[in-house]
């Protein structure tokens, strides 16, 4: 196929499709907060409204909470792939709002960057996709797959609508592969391809030493503390080398190939890129791995808070009677989130002192995610990266966990391809979020160059 | 000399003291709130009158604060000893109120026990030596020591000028034993001398691992948590046996004699006493020790509370960037709080993750106490009690920190008795503050055979 129209299409038609975006962008569709219930049926009509527009199949799905929005194409040619896009057309909330230096609803371009809330979480995204399937429209160029959209409202608000709607309706969905932009690249000059997330087991524990809070002088030294109880319990949890020692947890970890080990060695992570992002002095992991093998391929451990006792201004001389602590662990293929839950539970009991009363609870968990690189549609994804943003596309991994993603690959046995079109730095989730011009321009090119990779 | 008529005339005199009793105790004394500050004038002034009534030389001395009531005999014979009664006629607040089953201010007496706040500590056990003069005057019998009193009514405010009017004025107080009776029995058929008080170092560090709370996915397993570093501090702090692990503290410990283990076995404390008033499952503490032992003549360590990161309902997937915890370590004679202090302070930035920074701050300390069993003060207070008490009296040691009674030692140079009337199940500091009337009784004439002793 041709796809040299469609790329002159989106160069030509610029300035439109910002204009349209800024549209979509003042839209208040913050899910978390009631008030803006309207706002987010405004964002779904307006979705409604812009696919209808593409010549697409469009159907407002009603759930307990908020739409969803599907489309397809009006034909479906099965001698064609099958593309499922999701995305979200909801928002984080605004607060700390004194941060912003621009209004977060009043889309604001300052150095060939769009300063508003949403904009790389996910609005900006997710448009690209449909400017893509416009520009193919426009000059009557064939879309070369079969294309199906979902876009949920509530993805910042912890709605579980699009979980049931995905298990309940395997077929409507079914496709060759599903493809989210809605991740970042590597930086401003590495687009990248993930094709692993970790999964989670988020835990919490609480022991209890005595039945009230004494007197740390009336029974100093007789009875067994919480806090100091609690605290033993979380220094066993980790060796000083980093190396979580509870027995088994390592047991199915997938260990990184040593060709994904130079892929993370080629990006030249750095100390000080490390200093600068975290405010840490030093990095510190598990012995014997680097810093991005760390963060993307090994399982980790982290106490998310602790609780017990007096922490109030001056002191209070108590044995407090009770503690406790959360404790995160992100896991890697091929561990499984139930297993890992029950072994951090028995080693809890194992290693409390014996007078403590201990309770372990499990508060949520997924699985982990694997994209095999050598899928057709992962190095389809690269190839369309590498034209569309005009750079060496490289494979990275994810330390985080995008739980939508596990059950797509479950629900529909479908890959999941990551293409993300914003970068780590676009202030997602916090003050003055924003997204380059140039990545929204890109991304448009970058769907084209995808359709065109699956012609 | 004859103290029979002494004993008789308070046997004789029971209700009549009982009554003034309750018309102090009517008195809502609160020294933490200020809107009680008339009540704390008027206790000062019932103290003052009822001073001036035994023919004492009194004054009420003003002070930043709360006055101090002062008084003395009006003919100091320099061939006598004199005794300086320490007490504070304030009182402790009432909350939680709903709690109580007699209103706090009027008295009331339920099966030979008087329920009113401030009857134990430390109305009715300093009324007992008021009861004592009373009984000697009124007899005509002469007192065989010169008397000093000096009441304050600060002490549950935590005022602090009777310590700068002890250290200003140590002439004025100038003693041959202090005697002070704000402390307890050993129990109900136990009377006993407390000859050792436990000092106190209170510390508080913080620790930082990085620059802000991260998330925990995207730099889970590659910077210190600093929950995860605060444990495993603490738990370096002390080894599974109890046995704290800084280098040095034990040091200066004045190791428990042989005839003060006997001593302790003698009371026969059971763990199930120890359970039954701690709601714990089980003993726990330094190996090599009895109950007893740790609980008076052993250093202690406990954290007084913890917190970091999230606390909340829920998961948050963060690493913290900070997080604290307060440690308090009860001291015995011969250890030095500063020293302890600052090995305190250095092992904690020695065991420190080298990525953490840490801060240590010192938050108060107390010198341990030691009164030798067999000064004549204390064999005096011995035999007075088991007279006064009609039991036989037994040494005891305490775990918890007077700060007066270092400061009377240090500034008159002066042995402390600690001639408690009280029991441990008295309520004090809360709801239902009682007082068996017989303490009262028991305690007048213990004081009165004390004089006797001394004669």
């Amino acid at each position: 196929m041709n796809i040299t129209p469609v790329i002159d299409y989106l160069e030509k038609h610029k300035d439109q499709h910002l204009k349209e975006l800024i549209e979509f962008l003042k839209i208040p569709s913050i899910s978390a907060l009631k008030k803006h219930k309207p706002d987010i049926e405004k964002a779904a009509d307006f979705m409604v409204n812009k696919l209808e527009e593409l010549d697409l199949d469009v159907e407002k799905i009603q759930t307990p909470g908020n739409p969803l929005v599907y489309a397809q194409s009006k034909k479906m040619d099965p001698s064609k792939k099958t593309l499922l896009f999701y995305g979200h057309y909801d928002v984080q909330p605004v607060d700390p709002i004194d941060l912003w230096d621009y209004p977060p609803f009043e889309p604001t371009i300052v150095n060939d960057t769009i300063y508003a809330r949403g904009v790389s979480d996910d609005k900006g995204q997710l448009y690209s996709h449909l400017m893509a399937i416009e520009a193919f429209r426009q000059t009557s160029t064939e879309i070369p797959v079969n294309i199906k959209i979902i876009f949920e409202g509530e993805e910042e608000g912890g709605g579980e609508n699009i979980y049931k709607f995905t298990e309940n309706n395997p077929e409507k969905l079914a496709c060759d592969a599903v493809i989210i932009s809605d991740t970042s690249q590597y930086n401003e000059n590495t687009p990248a391809i993930c094709y692993s997330l970790k999964g989670i087991v988020y835990m919490e524990f609480r022991v209890k030493g005595s039945g009230m809070d004494l007197h740390s002088g009336s029974f100093g030294g007789v009875v067994k503390n919480a806090c100091n109880g609690l605290a033993e319990i979380i220094a066993d949890l980790k060796n000083k080398d980093g190396v979580i020692q509870i027995p088994g947890f390592y047991d199915n970890v997938l260990e990184l190939e040593q060709s994904e080990k130079e892929e993370f060695a080629s990006l030249q992570y750095s100390d000080e890129v490390l200093k600068k992002d975290t405010g840490s002095s030093a990095p510190h992991g598990e012995k014997g791995y680097t810093t991005l093998e760390r963060m993307w391929g090994r399982p980790t451990l982290d106490v998310n808070g602790i609780w017990g006792g007096y922490s109030g201004e001056g002191g209070k001389t108590i044995i407090p009677s009770t503690a406790g602590a959360k404790v995160s662990m992100r896991l890697v293929p091929n561990q499984n989130p139930q297993r890992i839950a029950k072994l951090f539970r028995e080693y809890v009991l194992q290693v409390a002192h014996p007078s403590l009363e201990v309770e372990v609870d499990t508060l949520h968990t997924a699985v982990p995610v694997l994209i095999p690189r050598d899928h057709e549609i992962t190095q389809s994804g690269i190839n369309a990266l590498e034209k569309g943003f005009a750079n060496k596309a490289k494979f990275i991994r994810e330390g985080g966990s995008i739980p939508i993603v596990a059950t797509f690959q479950k629900s529909l046995k479908a890959p999941v391809l990551l293409l993300g079109y914003g970068l780590p730095n676009d202030n997602i989730h916090s003050p003055n979020e924003r997204y380059l011009l140039q990545n929204f321009y890109n991304g448009n090119k970058t769907t084209a160059y995808l359709f065109d990779e699956l012609s």
